[in-house]
């Protein structure tokens, strides 16, 4: 028997929260049944960076891999849920606890998955990673990161450094998670971008199932 | 040593191929590294049932399930991809020869695939699946279909009854594949469409993987 596959995907709909400054998101039904459409079908407008999405190098480095190109396995296969504490920032101190791996997928729970999807407010005062610890993620060489809220970098804090610790070395980021429903451990991870061609940003869906 | 993921999914981009009267597709730099911006930012506007794409009940059933509904499992496990010669249609005839399962994930292999996606021009005379063969399709209890252009549906032919048909009978579409690197036989399946709440449609990600 499998485990069932736990959605940790962010649900787009019109008027719902957003990095300050980027498009909003518009969703319109453009055929409607109710209205004497012959079907349903929807007009959708938003940024590149809306709800759960990724970011490829391209997104802060000038000629980096744009996420269409980003081979298919780097957010599919095992993947570990990492607990964070710290109610600031994912601080380096933190992450030498858990003896990460090269190759590894990391996801980081924080107290935004139970905060900061219950608002269409912006919160500015989310955990992101530091920029210790995005250069220690760096040095351990792990594949692919995610957080639970909008940005890995801080709203206040080192943005612009922060992804590009990441970005520059080669780490697929993955962010607007919400892992409220997952424990910390071990699992199979799905997290799939649409294509767009040469694209700075896509938004995805994400999935996780227990390894058993 | 695992098999490669194969993409199946077309690439978006501005000005490419939709269904006629759909929205046009729009993606735009927002804020542009080349421009002196910070990063690079896109706006994104597309209907629900641009490139590839899913299909869900409510797409043409007034209180059929919306596609953020889907079980995960419905279009993630094992498939079979099935070459179809007949150059107009998929009919019942030609599916009689396949012993389809109740249960399965089918994907069709026109000739859609080489023929539709090298231009920007919608063609009317693609391959769809007959009326008859999607009522055999219900019959037969599969679980989810796809096929190679933008809809199951014919343009001049059956459009929303061959629809109504397969979502009626609880049968979730996937639309918009490129199959042409895709031999046929069994595959692991993963497609997903990003998650819109109360949707008719979304744009979706699908990969294949040989089963060895």
């Amino acid at each position: 028997m499998t485990a069932e596959w736990i959605d940790v995907s962010i649900p787009l709909r019109a008027g719902m929260v957003h990095w300050p400054g980027d498009p909003e998101v518009s969703i319109e039904r453009v055929l409607d049944m109710e209205r004497g459409g012959p079907c349903n079908v929807s007009s959708i407008s938003i940024g590149s960076h809306t709800g759960t999405h990724m970011d490829p190098p391209f997104h802060y480095v000038r000629d980096g891999a744009s996420l269409d190109a980003m081979p298919l396995d780097a957010t599919v296969g095992p993947a570990r849920v990492i607990e964070i504490r710290d109610p600031v920032s994912v601080r380096r101190e933190e992450l030498a606890n858990h003896e990460l791996a090269s190759g590894e997928r990391v996801l980081f729970k924080t107290r935004n998955s139970s905060r900061c999807w219950e608002t269409d407010d912006f919160l500015e005062d989310f955990v992101y990673i530091s920029l210790e610890g995005a250069r220690y993620l760096a040095d351990r060489g792990v594949r692919a990161v995610g957080i639970d809220y909008l940005s890995v970098g801080g709203f206040h804090a080192d943005g612009e450094a922060i992804h590009r610790a990441l970005l520059e070395a080669g780490i697929w980021i993955v962010e607007g998670l919400n892992l409220a429903r997952v424990q910390p451990g071990i699992y199979e991870l799905v997290c799939l971008p649409i294509k767009i061609q040469n694209s700075d940003g896509a938004p995805a869906r994400a999935m996780l199932r227990p390894v058993t």
